[in-house]
């Protein structure tokens, strides 16, 4: 947290009276709302813990507009944090739609001054959080992410950059460091250490507060995890790809809101996603009505999970094989057929560093939801508090033996299943 | 290799005619040369690969002069090379003295349009490889290149600095891609494959160099340590640390040309540092003038080799105990007993880590440097042929072991061992 609100010249947060007038300066805009902008109805509609968020709907069609304000808006101005973070986005939504095409919103205008970005309006997608926590079946949605992770990270990793793009990116990247550290201070270090913005299921988990922030071995794992977040540039990340940033419908998927992108560890991006279905997964004890209510679409959760492991993998290897255009590992010291089969295995060598790496990160993830400042509505939804701690003692329990005995989780097949053990025998916090 | 020779507005190469009129209108030189321009003695003494060095004498001191060429000096206009090398040169320079002091030789000017640095004069200083090759005692090295590596890659790490302070060194250092591609082309890959650029002693080691061409293990090997030379943002590394980056007395120490430097794995420069010592400890076996004659010296080599890892080890721990100022394992996170002893023990498996990176970078640091385009002359100063490759066939031997069997070598003691090793059981190339 920097110790001041940013001012910046022509700044000034957005208010639906004021954002018809600013559209309708902007042509590309005018043209896709139609008709006049007294006909375009604006609405503030931003449930998010950082920015302003208007949907604005003309005659014809309609668009999203996000604006950073400078401080955390979940917060307040106590805690300021600066406008460059719409710059990081825009950077970082540019390269992900040049890599992945219709997997992210269309940018229809980009206002640096303003910290504003105009996109197109996805509807009728909602955010993917909600529809799981309503049993929702997203069939697409484990090819899609998978793709996109495959996609985004490969591309832009030493196996397919040349150094001098790959270190120009790390450059153009390098100065988000106020959204790195929300990370760097909430998902690694205060869940572990008494710290005022913690919060947990009260007083039903203290026990497990407590134990956590004892507990040196883990301690010393998240931390190595840390470094890693810290000084390992692999590639650029969306930094925050849990199902709160993921709009859809079962038919079409759209990543949003990367402005936590930098250049990190791949698998923090991977290890997110599968740290969201894992919560998703213990919630719906809470959620049902009657116990076994929900036991298929428990299942189809880990399916799903296991479906993006097993996709990415696949397609993430599939990219190397059909884009060696990378610095690392050059075609040329791997020509004929044992340098073909030593370079295969190096390739699937490679993917089981990091499938450890994601274990990490997913643990990571898990834990800070239940003992950090930001929960998931997918068990701050659950009312009753009993049943709440039992979903989130069963995935403390798990997160907590994958950050620190990662070497037995060999497969992700042994994650899904090492899930319905905790389930089953843990009967209540 | 860009395509072009750079030009810049401003720059032109030095020459003793011009360079005294130059230094003449900087005051602070002209007061350390004293007298007047007219008795200056200006010699152009650059025997390095890439730039043009002065020396420029007064009658009261005298001072050096290092600028950057728009090419390789050693290859010509061939062979582009930017002139932002002087300024990321000066910018380590200027972070090196400001962690360790007399370790470097003082900046008396700096001029970026030029690319020139003009510094202290460093008399009687000789190359340590010179020096090392006629078996002189250097009585301070050990102590002062262990505290010279813990400094600057200690301070320049997450375990010192706040995550904002290191991605600005990162982005900082970013732009200093052709002198890292070098390294990219010349350590990790050249020399595993066909390249123009190659050479070795032949026909004596035809069959190594076309055995390490076919030779999938150490190319997976070197292939991974190119992969984290890439990707690693560990800390300011001096990124050229061989014996001939170092001037010295048998009582004063500098460590001079950091144009290289960039935000790397710390092991890069542990290893190098490793590497020069082995290969100076083989290269014996070519001067003598008779069997045994330099026996005592061989094992000083060794021995100051053991000294200089163990020294930066103890004194990287201690930096670490007492300024754990980073973002990277808070304090906050290890307090009370059983926290110490937790961090205690997961310091000592990060300099195993680091260990474990440095002798796979000293392995590459051998390797190129006989098979590869830029030999040492330990090595190349052997005029029986011979004699030579049989001194190469050691070093490269051991190289691909350490590089391969890595975790065979748990000790420096280890490495020390099984370089007699091989000295005492391979008669001949």
């Amino acid at each position: 947290m920097s110790a001041t609100i940013e001012t910046r010249k022509g700044y000034a947060p957005q208010t639906p009276a004021t954002l018809a007038a600013y559209l309708s300066g902007i042509p590309a805009v005018r043209m896709i709302l139609g008709g006049e902008p007294a006909q375009w109805r604006v609405t503030e509609v931003g449930d998010g813990n950082l920015n302003l968020v208007f949907i604005v709907k003309g005659p014809s069609d309609g668009v999203a507009v996000k604006q950073a304000l400078p401080y955390v808006r979940l917060v307040g101005e106590s805690w300021p944090l600066p406008l460059s973070r719409a710059h990081y986005e825009h950077m970082a939504l540019t390269e992900q739609a040049r890599l992945t095409g219709r997997l992210v919103p269309a940018i229809h205008h980009y206002d640096e001054k303003l910290a504003l970005i105009v996109m197109e309006l996805l509807e009728p997608h909602i955010i993917m959080r909600r529809g799981m926590i309503a049993a929702t079946i997203y069939p697409k949605f484990a090819d899609d992410i998978s793709t996109f992770m495959a996609r985004t990270l490969y591309f832009t990793s030493d196996l397919a950059l040349t150094a001098e793009k790959k270190k120009a990116m790390i450059a153009a990247f390098a100065g988000n460091t106020a959204l790195c550290k929300i990370t760097e201070d909430l998902i690694f270090t205060d869940p572990y250490r008494v710290a005022e913005l913690n919060r947990w299921t009260s007083p039903q988990l203290d026990p497990y507060a407590a134990r956590w922030r004892e507990d040196v071995e883990l301690k010393v794992a998240v931390s190595r995890l840390k470094l890693k977040f810290l000084s390992s540039a692999e590639a650029m990340l969306h930094g925050d790809l849990h199902t709160g940033s993921v709009m859809l419908t079962p038919e079409d998927t759209r990543i949003i809101d990367p402005e936590f992108a930098f250049m990190g560890p791949m698998g923090f991006d991977v290890g997110a996603v599968i740290a969201n279905f894992l919560i998703n997964y213990f919630s719906h004890d809470g959620h049902e009505e009657r116990p076994g209510e929900r036991d298929k679409y428990r299942e189809r959760v880990l399916a799903m999970m296991e479906q993006i492991w097993t996709g990415f993998r696949a397609k993430f290897l599939d990219l190397w094989r059909q884009n060696p255009t990378g610095d690392a590992y050059p075609p040329s010291l791997f020509a004929g057929e044992a340098g073909a089969a030593a370079l295969e295995a190096e390739r699937q060598a490679y993917m089981d560093r990091l499938w450890t790496d994601t274990l990490g990160f997913a643990a990571a993830k898990m834990i800070r939801r239940i003992l950090g400042l930001a929960h998931n509505i997918d068990l701050e939804l659950i009312t009753d508090k009993d049943r709440r701690a039992t979903c989130e003692a069963r995935a403390l329990t798990l997160a907590r033996d994958m950050m620190v005995h990662t070497g037995d989780y060999t497969s992700i097949v042994i994650v899904a299943e090492a899930a319905r053990k905790v389930r089953s025998e843990m009967k209540s916090y």
